[in-house]
């Protein structure tokens, strides 16, 4: 989806997605396996080596693979033949023992899922920064508080900043937990047991997580789904985080409100024939992304009750909806740092509105002051009344 | 749910999907059948009617059938040990006859679903035919069109209101056809065969299709959920046109634009400390319906790859789903109605909004009208610098 | 996702929602929209044919035009300008007259879907045939019916398989019924007025509608998406009937069940590690291409409540889905064509395994037999103690 | 739905979360919010405590309050009043200071989720204990692990069980997590900005968390809805899990397979008219709540982009889904507690299962050992070929 999906590809994220960068961290895999399994005498060491120098994506044809993968419903038999062609037959022959093919899926989304997260983590960084300088920079930037979408009273801009910086936080926080904790590796065999692997297995797992920055799993987790879950809603929640941001400044933004804009520059949210428009075309790319997210979301929570040792349609539904999460939340994200950046705040415009309701804006405030002496019904009852006359 | 979900349960269907109702159409369900199996001379005339007689909801104990409900999984039994207290032993020998648990449900959420959209048809022809006298009201009613929030080039409210009533048209259409052939009788025995109704089962079938007004099927669809579906996307997509409407209007009553205001009145909508509001709570109202919508199709359209004869799990998981949204749709339709036919529209300000940008939002016209002789690309230009220099 | 996704990109609807595919289709709506103005009289007839000649998606470099696509948030005016360069500055200045770059993204994804349905109706239709050929084959053959995948009553393999064909023609007509009704040309202009058209603004849409075979809508539906809404559930339903084959299909197949299997050769669904297995893998495919639609329906359906005349950011996210549910039941429905048409069903195993109970899948049918003379209460106690008794 | 759903509303969590433990909930929050105001002088002492001895849900009347909260589009209005009816106007007077409607409800939301999660957790790790006794009881019964429904290697019963107690063990923790970090009071008023508590609003609100046991939040999150959409997901996430343990249940107690078995007793389970049954029901009303889970997940991510400072329909569309969320977590795991701690565990049947392919499951631990001489290659052709000649 190269062509339409200008909006949702965005970031250094989207490259870490990647097929190129999937058949990476699937030969990563290998390469790691094989060394471990060197490392315990269970193959040569310079098989281990001559492998990890074949095993460089760029030198296969994705095409190929591609339709490899959908004539076998699996991409690993045929990167394994690619890959055996590419090394001595005597290195091949130890390739990818005791491992099944889903050991190799699995555990390529988690590393695909932990470099990603790199640029997320970046973003998501500079865009809670970019918060916390509007939030100090407009402490005191007083415009109307909306609730319903009508004015209710005053806030400031500086606070309405602060509330995206600590969701920014927030998301950021979790994200990396998730990486830290979470993202983990896959290696159980045809049926979870190790059983190919002889004594060694547990040995074997901890190094490949090791060697891949990855935990390491008290059990295969096969058909135990709570850790795509994990990553699927950390995930979720930063997108819904960053549409949340989006859509204020889309609201701000409005002809009719036009409290905030984004940066202009280079052409971006110009209309050729609409020179009047200065459109926040930043934030609405982060709410289409976000808007597309709790489906994604749902769908990895839906395939979770897998069938005993390997799902019949689960499991294989489950990657592609996180990779687009993946994709989703580093666009979103990295939208969301430019946007932030270079948002501009139009304080005139803002205390301009608080006029426009004549100074009802701040009946609630004086309902409270009387209502220390006339008591709250009183003093609402005489505030409202007063209002009406006004109007 | 009745303390919190006022919003979510306004207008005539939510009583036609109480528990009550529920029941009843259960009860409407033995009766039809035993009915029909009387007319073939498969029960005794009399205890058909004398089951008639007393299969009525209203005295029933709906907690002690609940309490039932929840230990064996199924409201059957306990309704129909109830129900055959209540009659003679001769009379109650016959109940139930040929049928299995799943057909009584199944027919009963069909039937919940035929009488509940009699109001829900009712409340969108009456709020199509408000946004029609609204469509021709304000044929010439000019407001700036708005495109990403941004005001782009003038429309008529009218057109606008006519967008609403052919989404609510077609949304009619749709329930409508589905009220008529999608809502079909559900009788196929413990798996499908109808084996112990003998060579009478079709028959029998067809008559209680007749005698409640439902569809007959091809064949029982125990495990073949397209009418559920086709039922939970109707609702769906009703709900996903009212909300268009409650989005605009709530967008339309913002205190920056009130170009649109909902009916005034009885307290609704005002704030006590706030009087300067005029929350657009019908248009809330119908967003927060129309935002759960979608989930709970999803959820109807998950459940439907179901096992064999009868699903172990997904079939029990869909009926709630499917009365929530019949819920939702009622209230939503009912609000709407009422939204519709109250709605005041401030045409001068539309008008003054059409100047905010003094005269910019009519540059794609002025663009159009150069093309014809000076070429597109050089009036766009000419009309962009104009406007730049204008700002 | 060409490498990982072999699974949902199978049959010929994958080529008809390409990037490619969709480049061709927003070409062929400029194409359309200039010959209709050039037989209105405003364009010349020479500016649209060689813009016909020139409007081929092979010539078109697609990374270029999705970075373009990526910056501006919309692929259009990359497309505009390199169709632009390919021809004469008179032609050029002709195209996309009056339309707005949601008019060509809308009308080429109701192109791409008119396409993409005619492999998926033939798809669905063989495989209904092929379930039409088993349910006359198989009307005898005997096999356990199973609820709650427990062993029931007897049923007979030729009416699960009646079942399965009544589900697939029921999506199939109604998925060339959204065909035929739902997928409409959109041509309205900035806002949705049609103003650049002046006059001639309905007479353009109807004659582009005609020539690119779509339907003509009552107005512009730039923000009232129930025809997408529509599509999304009929391409929802399709894949929740063809799980509902897969899932039958993949139980059936079972190890201890084995009923059935999928046609064996060319190496698919062996294992090489496990020659014992017998991999379901046209079942698993279809099962994971259904698990996915439900989420992606729900993303269509809840994008629907667009704010004013376009909306900021609902309608961007919905593309993507409705093209990726398209592929899924394009893979689906090729994988149950073949999955039905190489069908081998062990009528042997079937009937063995009715006697697996001793005889105790009959209780119901004996019940029943009892009850015409004891009475229904008598008979099944009577009933089950014989049964506890053999047990 | 007390009637129809006795398999969503299981144990104590349902309890918990009624209307009634709602409202009780709201009044506890207005009895927190006076007696913290008292504390600083804002009210007098007595006041609170005359309103906390009136504020008893068991004296409200439910249907009353439900009629004015559908008239009104919240319960607050009518809370108050019949509170306010209840003590005297100088206590009444005090009440509900510097708190908007929102603030009582989501803060009700989330203490009502606190409540909930006592049996949830209590559930949980019972269930969890029974896996573990399951996990070490058959650490050597054999059984055959399965792939894609087909029997691929053995494995063992106590390692299945372990993977679940690993799933639940997790859920435990991560909804424990959630109930101590991310429950959190809300006290903001009108738009977040506690103005009319003057310099004492922080405080206050500290005062409000620590007597209702929540966490004290960095802000008000009115429209920031990470720890709405944290609850969600972690309650989904072992519904998840839940589903996994029925799933496994359900397939694993098929008739023909039949290697366990629900307990049996007081006629759960049975058939009347189908003697031979041991329905799963247990497992099956799990899977039933864990279809239901991954949309209502969905929605609370969904409405996470709320407008500014009150979302004008997300907020409102949340709180229903998070209820019901709670109620089907503390169903699940209410009946998984029941289901772990009764199975029956037929070891020789297992073992049975593993002579049906005559030995063949054992092929990929041959192909291992002889793997080491042979090579993989050579090992697996071998192997294969025997296998055939078997056959």
């Amino acid at each position: 989806m190269s062509l339409f999906s200008g909006l949702f590809a965005r970031g250094g994220a989207s490259e870490e997605v990647s097929d190129r960068a999937f058949l990476q961290a699937m030969l990563d895999f290998e390469v790691a396996l094989l060394r471990a399994l060197a490392r315990v005498g269970m193959a040569p060491g310079e098989a281990a080596e001559e492998v990890a120098r074949a095993a460089r994506a760029e030198d296969f044809d994705l095409s190929e693979l591609g339709r490899s993968a959908a004539e076998k419903g699996t991409p690993i038999p045929g990167m394994l033949s690619v890959l055996r062609a590419r090394v001595s037959e005597s290195a091949g022959a130890h390739l990818h023992r005791g491992a099944t093919s889903q050991d190799v899926v699995d555990t390529a989304v988690m590393l695909v899922a932990r470099r990603a997260l790199v640029p997320v983590l970046d973003d998501l960084g500079v865009a809670a920064d970019g918060c916390a300088l509007l939030a100090e920079r407009h402490r005191r930037t007083l415009l109307p508080g909306r609730t319903l979408l009508q004015q209710a009273l005053p806030t400031t801009f500086g606070l309405k900043a602060a509330g995206w910086l600590v969701g920014l936080d927030g998301a950021r926080w979790e994200l990396a937990d998730v990486r830290e904790r979470t993202l983990a590796v896959q290696l159980g065999g045809a049926v979870g047991t190790l059983a190919a692997l002889g004594e060694r297995g547990l040995e074997i797992a901890a190094d490949v997580a090791d060697s891949l920055g990855l935990a390491q799993p008290e059990l295969p987790w096969h058909t135990m789904r709570a850790r795509p879950a994990r990553l699927a809603a950390a995930l979720g929640a930063a997108l819904g985080v960053l549409g949340k941001v989006g859509r204020d400044v889309s609201l701000l933004a409005q002809t009719e409100v036009a409290e905030v804009a984004e940066a202009a520059g280079e052409g971006r949210g110009g209309s050729s024939t609409m020179p009047q428009k200065r459109n926040p075309v930043g934030a609405i790319a982060i709410v289409a992304c976000s808007e597309r997210a709790p489906a994604l979301v749902s769908t990895v929570f839906s395939v979770m009750p897998q069938e005993h040792e390997r799902a019949a349609g689960a499991w294989q539904a489950e990657s592609e909806p996180l990779l687009e999460l993946l994709r989703l939340t580093g666009s979103a994200a990295s939208t969301a740092r430019e946007l932030v950046g270079g948002l501009e705040v139009d304080a005139r415009k803002m205390r301009g509105d608080l006029e426009i309701t004549d100074g009802l804006v701040m009946s609630e405030s004086v309902v409270s002051a009387l209502s220390a002496s006339l008591g709250r019904a009183t003093a609402q009852d005489l505030v409202e009344r007063a209002a009406r006359r006004g109007a």
